[in-house]
């Protein structure tokens, strides 16, 4: 596998992109477009939230037949708590871009990100469609990147190619992220193609495992989404072999979506609202998958914990307090705490020497938090961020 | 039921206490002792945390005789994670005190808050005995109350009087607050007087009433400490007739307790570390008990509905969110949302015409936000504040 240095969505074989403002915000791009010249088959991951918006409703609909052939996003409004009108302005812009494609409309995929229980301003995105679809073109990626984020300080991307029987196969994918993270089955918005030639069922379920672990091992707030949506378009241009599910190209396929996914959960981290550092959270020993995992996520939402590292304090005794509330089984006698590979808690006992080396290495820009709960062979990892003052401020205003 | 304006925990009959500096903290009182006269009955509820501190441990054990005569606290340090020598330093400062207060050992509990993973500075405690029995004195509430606070910005006492069977009796309760406040079963440290006389079994069944519905229905930041401790001692001198459990007096006690709880409580919400509002959440239609506390506890622990609280900020669509992630049975179009009395979403649909009036209204320190689920008709309040700069500052330091 070989990631590709300038790699952007526009990589995989045709596939055409687009981005502008259409006014929802006030000069940013706030609109944007993802095509393939030809049909592609497509899976999706959506938010688990009960509260789904639109847009999401919409897009499970849609992906019954397994194919799609675009997807518009809009950013500044997340079309959420919106009811029948949220429901019909969804359906509408679908459709009238559906007709600027000359596709059918079940063939349109629609995306949304921004304040929840606000209307959509559909007719600023409907006088926008004919521009955005004239505009498409093969190296306008980097404009699309922009237009899906909100918060995010820096657009994220990543193309990377494998070889498949010999034949050059690309994916990429961009993401938003930024703040009211913790998905459950999906995350933000993530959009990803590839000209692979792959069965339905072999996409679905490399998808699956690809998110379940990337996205769904970050949390920045333990927040989860009503738009949270991760949509795959693959349009078989790459002409290979198709892709079989249990075949090595399957595990191949496999392994650089996750790859894919994996690089754009950590950037998502990376560029969490406010944060200033990016904490890998190991949980070994658990009794079970779902401990090792509910254990690194109590950690990891953990706002004691949280403002500890924002503060390079040692006051480690918060990961134990975080860890014995959670639903985890473990003996405190038995739990072996390493806090930037010190470690800092064994047999039931404080047994850190060098007091100021583990504040000196609090400091770095990367903190490894590791617990072996020594109750069984499970383990998990999770990337998630500190809780700043400047988190606080983002989330005190209106955005 | 009357609420005794200048009432202290020395208002009942035959409680004494002391407090002073020995040495933990820098100047602040640091040491308590609460001691009844004779021995009284007493009863205790604990953290649930997996990990639970030394002298929580012990109180444990010293209660299972039911009785205890005397209390002492020690803040600035939690004795907790501390292993073997956590618990010997406990046990031997709890039988050093006894012998200066010439009481059986088990007859004496300890309570520690502050610091976790660091041992105790027994040395300092044990120099300070003589001196805090030798003051014992029955005015002293005051500075006993001061003793026990960490970042608590104020001390919180209240009493009350009741009759039964015309006979006076008093309750009278201390509390400390302020950070990793999310109990369950337990709170924070809490310390009940009462010269009632009550039978065993219904001091036990009254306290574990009140606690639940008062300490387990606050939630500053979803953390639940390692030391939370109620503890009450009822030593009988008001020589009222014994209050059986399923009795008119029963019911009497038992809400005046529950009140005094509910105050110490709510004080500790108001005195939250950083916090400049009073939430009350309220969730009403749930399908169970559980679920009406989960919703609300999903609501008030919510980072992103605490951060658009303290910034005044009508992005009211988080509380649907949040509770969309939760483990709750609800349906979206029957959801209906009130802030602040003002309606905000129902039947799917944002509702709210007065924008600007309920920007105004959020600028009140008292915030209420209700939901009704439609789905039951099970109820529950929770009692939360907001997530301010300060509450991460705070945090951010070693304390």
């Amino acid at each position: 596998m070989q990631v590709l240095k300038k790699g952007t969505i526009n990589t995989p074989l045709g596939f055409k992109t687009n981005a502008l403002n259409c006014g929802i915000k006030k000069s940013r791009p706030d609109l944007a477009l993802i095509y393939s010249i030809v049909r592609a088959q497509c899976a999706g991951v959506f938010t688990k939230n009960k509260v789904k918006a639109a847009p999401v409703i919409l897009g499970i609909n849609n992906l019954k037949d397994n194919h799609a052939q675009a997807i518009i996003i809009n950013s500044g409004n997340a079309n959420c708590c919106t009811g029948k009108r949220g429901a019909d302005d969804a359906l509408l812009v679908s459709k009238l871009l559906s007709k600027e494609l000359k596709l059918p409309a079940i063939d349109v995929l629609m995306s949304s990100t921004g304040v929840i229980g606000k209307y959509l301003s559909k007719e600023k995105i409907i006088k926008a469609l004919p521009e955005l679809v004239k505009g498409l073109g093969f190296n306008k990626a980097d404009k699309t990147a922009q237009a899906i984020m909100t918060t995010d300080t820096f657009s994220k991307q990543v193309a990377v190619e494998i070889k498949i029987k010999n034949k050059p196969v690309t994916i990429a994918a961009v993401a938003k992220g930024a703040g009211m993270i913790c998905p459950n089955m999906a995350t933000m918005l993530c959009f990803i193609t590839t000209d692979a030639f792959v069965k339905q069922s072999a996409l679905k379920k490399a998808l699956k495992i690809a998110v379940d672990e990337s996205f769904n091992c970050i949390s920045i707030d333990g927040e989860m989404s009503t738009n949270d949506s991760v949509i795959i378009m693959a349009n078989g241009l790459a002409a290979n072999a198709q892709v079989l599910e249990n075949s090595r190209e399957f595990k191949e396929f496999g392994q650089a979506l996750k790859f894919v996914c994996l690089e754009l959960a950590k950037m998502i981290v990376k560029d969490a609202e406010g944060a200033k550092k990016f904490v890998e959270i190991n949980v070994l020993g658990a009794k079970s998958k779902k401990e090792a995992s509910v254990a690194a996520k109590a950690i990891a939402n953990s706002i004691l914990v949280k403002t500890m590292i924002a503060g390079n304090n040692p006051n480690w005794g918060r990961i134990p307090a975080a860890l014995g509330a959670a639903d985890v089984d473990f003996k405190e006698q038995k739990l072996v705490l390493t806090l930037q590979k010190k470690v800092v808690f064994k047999n039931g006992l404080p047994v850190l020497k060098d007091r100021y080396g583990l504040i000196k290495s609090l400091k770095k820009k990367d903190i490894d938090i590791t617990v072996n709960l020594n109750n069984g062979k499970f383990k998990h990892t999770v990337y998630s961020s500190d809780l700043t003052v400047e988190y606080v401020k983002v989330n005190m205003a209106y955005n």
